[in-house]
């Protein structure tokens, strides 16, 4: 089964808007054993019908995001009736519905709506419960396509609870097995990754091995139809590299970090001072972190650190604020005042400026403080974009309490 | 001129990377006066020359990302070379120059690497300053394509440095005029926004209208070749819409709330309980940001409201953790703790457990700090899944300090 994404927007075209879309359907659907083969985003406008020929001429099944909207440039309910030869019929029940939402809201319904209850003939309608314009599936003898509203706060709900079962009872015979395992590594390049590995694992037998390289980190993915073959090769990969490998099955780092420290029963404290927050953001957007997370500092100023953190003025003077003594300072600090079981402490110089020879841009410090009174220190340097810097040393941050924490 | 992205890379059609390329090249290209007008992905191997043939049926300018890379998927440097016509060449002092970065990182060479040395005959060579995989230009009479790395921290110094000067000196006399305004909205739906401006705007002449709905906020867009209609729309825009418009030009709130606090010479603190540090993370995203910057706490716990902030016990007995009462203890005890001009404080429910009748998952409150003693407070309903709650929440968080600072 070929399967292709259509994203239309001119805002993801112009650059105003990331597209989030592609990633979320894909991973979802390689859960069912499809794998997305081709993915094109298109302006709104006149561009969509043909990216709808195009992709019909191929696949088995469509997924269309955006376009579903009131406003006059939202055309991919038009073009999707156009491109299956399906005539476009007013469904007042729908109308009816988001009249109600908008009177619960105590918003003044406008006539612009009423194109949203337009349905091409036959098709199936989507239940939208995070706003006003409902999805549609529309099929013929070939081809499935499913239209899903642009906001993600909408698309993934309307996805999960109403286009995956639908899709899930439709292809119930078509659906290929497909097997993989993904394995997370943090602190080895891809080249020397595949070196290690890839003779060993192409002995075994006809397997895909994908490497994907973030900063400072790879994904190896291992694909084949034959479960047992993906199995052996993920043996070899974490017997050749260990304890660098962080997570598996695509957990993130954070959502490890969160389960660990749940599991334990342990809770941790952040003191951040050049990732700004970024490690307690991502710890507290993994659902039920509030039992593992309880106090963090962003200590973002020298007095920051002495007036919340308890670092010694002298001890700033002396080795300045990037360094490891203050770093460890700063653990220790956040581990007494919060009463956490570990805590991890970071200062670094994010720039672009307030480099020097000595201690350049990019340069930074972890600490790692426990309950039984040792506290580590780690020194990397992390050049990079300044949110990319601050990516690398979160995951840095998250990783040594990953590794207290097994 | 037509320009087309071809993003390759499996890990994107699997979902396990977002493409964030497309953003940062169509805004960049768009200051050039290019648009965007097609973007596909596709996967590492074959599919990579099929796009390249495509798009060169179409395109004046294709920017491909990604598969330059020393590992056997990394294929685009063949395709290019193929679709284009031209032979491989090696280039010893490139493999020298990676070499000399292998030495100084102390990392050990391998034989993989000297796929990154070969070049299109006649291409042009792209200096990569944080990573080894050289960019290139390839060319015939109709076609000119760029090939760039796929790590973001390589390819974006690279398109800066090498690629964009390139650019503008090859199509000097060929950049047509286009002339933007982007102006961000909070606070109101994109089809209230268009019913109270699209009218007026049309009649002033051809200019395109587009609007980009993200949670809680919409992106107004006014396109035209025509300068002078641009900005009458734009004021048309400003007087209808008032300071609900946070920002123009593509700032970001971050963007905005930094610079009129250096501007003003005033200081930011932050205390979030929901938004877990994302209101400090956001604001630290920003270079220079430690000027307007100094103290954040992240108080997820009760107890760290008390602590840290001063929040009285009492408080929270009688009103709960989520109360405009305890957002205002919190901001004024950032304020009191860090001697900051500004202080904002968030707490809510971020779901998806924790809710309850009388406060269901999704509220939130607000409270905002200043020198002169005066605290409000701000009660929103942001429910959404938990990232895009956090977003949302730091989202009205920052438009509190933005408008203080005004």
């Amino acid at each position: 089964m070929r399967v292709e994404i259509i994203n239309t927007g001119t805002e993801l075209l112009l650059g105003q808007v990331t597209n989030t879309h592609l990633g979320y359907l894909a991973q979802s659907l390689f859960g069912l054993g499809l794998r997305v083969e081709r993915q094109v985003t298109v302006p709104d406008g006149v561009a969509i019908a043909e990216a709808f020929e195009d992709a019909m001429s191929r696949a088995d099944l469509i997924v269309v995001t955006g376009g579903l909207g009131p406003t006059s440039d939202d055309i991919t309910r038009e073009a999707a009736s156009e491109a299956f030869g399906k005539k476009l019929i007013f469904h007042q029940e729908i109308l009816d519905g988001i009249a109600a939402k908008f009177a619960e809201r105590k918003f003044v319904m406008n006539d612009l709506q009423k194109a949203q209850a337009m349905v091409p003939e036959g098709g199936v309608v989507l239940d939208n419960k995070f706003g006003t314009a409902p999805g549609l599936i529309v099929e013929n003898d070939k081809t499935v396509a499913v239209l899903l509203p642009g906001p993600p706060g909408e698309l993934r709900p309307m996805w999960e609870n109403e286009a995956l079962p639908w899709l899930k009872k439709k292809f119930a015979d078509r659906l290929p097995p497909m097997h993989e395992v993904i394995l997370r590594i943090l602190g080895m390049g891809e080249t020397r990754v595949q070196i290690l590995l890839e003779d060993d694992v192409k002995a075994l037998g006809p397997i895909e091995v994908g490497y994907c390289a973030r900063p400072g980190e790879v994904d190896l993915r291992l694909i084949s139809s034959d479960k047992n073959l993906v199995q052996k090769a993920a043996e070899i990969a974490r017997t050749k590299l260990g304890d660098i490998i962080y997570t598996e099955g695509g957990e993130t780092m954070e959502q490890a970090v969160v389960r660990l420290a749940r599991a334990a029963k342990k809770t941790i404290a952040t003191a951040e001072s050049c990732t700004g927050g970024l490690v307690a953001s991502r710890i507290t957007n993994v659902s039920h972190s509030s039992e593992a997370f309880r106090y963090g500092w962003v200590t973002y100023a020298n007095e920051a650190k002495i007036t919340e953190l308890g670092v010694l003025p002298e001890l700033l003077e002396r080795h300045g604020a990037v360094s490891a003594e203050v770093a460890r300072a700063m653990a220790e600090g956040a581990l007494c005042n919060s009463g956490a079981d570990v805590a991890v402490a970071v200062t670094g110089i994010a720039g672009p400026t307030g480099g020097s020879p000595e201690k350049p841009v990019g340069l930074v410090y972890f600490a790692l403080a426990t309950r039984d009174g040792k506290t580590t220190t780690l020194e990397k340097n992390l050049s990079s974009v300044r949110e990319t810097f601050k990516y690398m040393a979160s995951q840095v941050a998250l990783d040594l309490v990953r590794r207290a924490l097994l």
